[in-house]
């Protein structure tokens, strides 16, 4: 997938609004800190400083240490390669210098993690290679290349998302048939486990949460561990999970209620909350298309549930999804200094998102979170959307 | 073993030459990427951007975003956590002007990886918190810090380093019985990765080269994968791999001659490389102590070995190892523009060290990787040296 990756890149590089000459990226003993873009254009690590410069004209050269070499030279990606022993810099220069790049990129980002892979010593690094020469002053942010690899899915990434999106939700239907009261949040969270490593997937984020599992009333936060806290008959529970199929993430939440004795319907308290939380997602859905920004989809949904006498959510109503459960880029966030300027990001066919609104009653939190891309005019839905409440008896 | 490496850390930054009031410690999204001392000092991920304050005065404070702070608690680490839901800066700022720290060390170092772990959009942030105020001013690198965290290896460290090694060396056992001429460098690596699974490790590096096998001539970078070359009668071929034991690495290469046909003993030219290694290895592990700085050692070596008429490996003598193979710091290294500073810091007590030369003879490529940790005034072998060839009839 590097090859296609590496395309889409010089692709991007030449699209209108973007106005870059050389994206260059930088990297080095992989193993202790890489930057994530390489497993997208390189799909390998290397131990000493080194570059690899991607070029508007399409030309592709990587400059390495020299026991790096052969490895980089058999993935056949670039058009040249150079090796050196004592240091990168007059490889680096003769290949500025040969094509005087008016704009390069470098990969950081205030704002997006996963466009943020460029430690502040190798950047550093870099600056002193290029003393003596005005390469430094065009120095921009790839945060716009980067955004545009990871966030537009090709058919066969869409293709995997939905295999682990269909996995996440089969272990969902596993768990109705298993929970009963009296579980603690940690004995669900270890048969969703068990589940997912019978069937050989990994956890889309870390383990100790990944599944989450709340059990009834709390405001804990959303990324914190299963507990010893035990599941009420009249309570509402909803976990948090994702699996890995071929490099690519689910992240779905689910809500259950568990039946009183004698009960036959959940209390309407119940029935309005998961009601609104539907609702909610098919209007952020029905508002999804290419061109809009998320700030305006989450404000549609934040909105939405305050009316109905809820207090807001505290996060964004989703983000998007790739390689990592949260893939960066594009928000459907607020206007929270936190996020920057990730909800203002105008949205893009072949982006997949998640949409996970969020609301407190006195059983517990309820919460839906399904994933869905931009397609052409639209959105299109690549989770069976959770349609009621799933009750355990 | 936190708790063990944040008391590590205070008493450091009371140590004598270290001179830092506040160690600051920045995380964000750590599942996309994440800074190598987290795992040391917090033992857990965060989502939104957050600090880690460690003051030379042993008091410790962390500011997260809201939904982090439930599992951040949890960890029992801080005098005192503080969640934000906009941005992170008030709690930060309050933190700083309360304690007029005059140094602040951030994790930032051209020269060494593991302590490299700030990226440039979160320095960036950081700079952007601090506007208005003269903190940014006291930004210095945190790399003595860091070096001295994961160098200085405590009793339970080394028990850890140890059975890694001693994993890797039973399994270098069975090569011997394995390995038949005709086999190609794939087979012997796959045999390898196999015995590997069959205990249930992980391999310390990128399992396409861990290991890495290299059979006959070649002067094929050390980082490359296993290739379909033949293993021929009269040639030699090594190994470099690893296992992970508990979170902490082995990193070793032995060195195997394939007999000819009625050969009762290896050609003279086999015997004096691996010889050379041999004593080569003796010589630095003689010369390995306190204060002695890695640059010393490693000349010692590449000047050994060119005396005896082979020319010099084409990179260091040997690197630390801890949770990374290459884990950084003080290298036993030349002065190459590649190493930076690293050959020229002293050695402390509690480092482990491999020593790794290499030489080229017609036969093949001769190369023993030993390890050993450095004591109070000498060092101590960690594996048990390979003392000659091993030979497959």
């Amino acid at each position: 997938m590097e090859r296609e990756k590496i395309s889409q890149a010089i692709e991007i590089l030449n699209e209108p609004g973007i106005d870059i000459d050389l994206w260059l990226v930088v990297d080095k003993e992989s193993e202790v800190l890489t930057d994530p873009v390489m497993d997208y254009v390189i799909g390998a690590g290397v131990t000493w400083l080194s570059f690899f410069l991607f070029f508007k004209s399409g030309e592709k050269y990587a400059v390495v240490g020299n026991l790096d070499i052969e490895k980089i030279k058999r993935l056949e990606l670039f058009d040249e390669i150079f090796a050196y022993k004592d240091s990168p810099g007059d490889d680096l220069l003769k290949l500025l210098k040969k094509h005087s790049p008016r704009k390069i990129a470098i990969d950081y980002s205030k704002d997006s993690p996963p466009a943020d892979g460029l430690t502040y010593g190798r950047y550093l690094s870099l600056l002193e290679l290029l003393q003596g020469t005005d390469f430094a002053e065009k120095l921009v942010s790839a945060e716009n290349i980067i955004a545009r690899i990871r966030g537009r899915k090709s058919p066969e990434e869409i293709r995997r998302i939905k295999k682990a999106i269909d996995i996440t939700l089969q272990i969902y239907d596993r768990v109705t048939g298993y929970v009963k009261p009296g579980l603690t949040e940690k004995q669900v969270a270890e048969f969703i486990t068990g589940e997912r490593k019978k069937l050989g997937y990994e956890a889309s984020w870390e383990e100790d949460h990944c599944p989450s599992v709340f059990a009834g009333p709390q405001e804990t936060g959303a990324h914190s561990s299963p507990t010893d806290r035990v599941l009420k008959k009249g309570e509402v529970f909803n976990t948090d999970f994702g699996v890995i199929y071929k490099k690519y993430c689910s992240d779905l939440q689910r809500t259950w209620y568990i039946s009183q004795d004698g009960e036959t319907l959940p209390p309407a308290e119940v029935k309005k909350g998961i009601e609104t939380i539907i609702e909610s997602i098919k209007r952020a859905f029905a508002a999804l298309k290419p061109g809009v920004k998320g700030i305006e989809i989450d404000r549609i949904v934040r909105q939405y549930i305050v009316s109905q006498g809820y207090k807001e959510y505290p996060h964004a109503l989703g983000h998007q999804v790739g390689r990592k459960a949260h893939d960066g880029g594009a928000l459907l966030g607020p206007d929270w200094e936190r996020y920057g300027n990730l909800p203002f990001i105008p949205l893009e066919e072949g982006q997949v998102f998640t949409i996970e609104p969020r609301l407190y009653i006195q059983q517990g939190v309820v919460t839906i979170e399904e994933m869905v891309v931009i397609t052409k005019d639209g959105a299109q839905w690549l989770s069976s959307p959770q349609e009621e409440i799933y009750i355990i008896k």
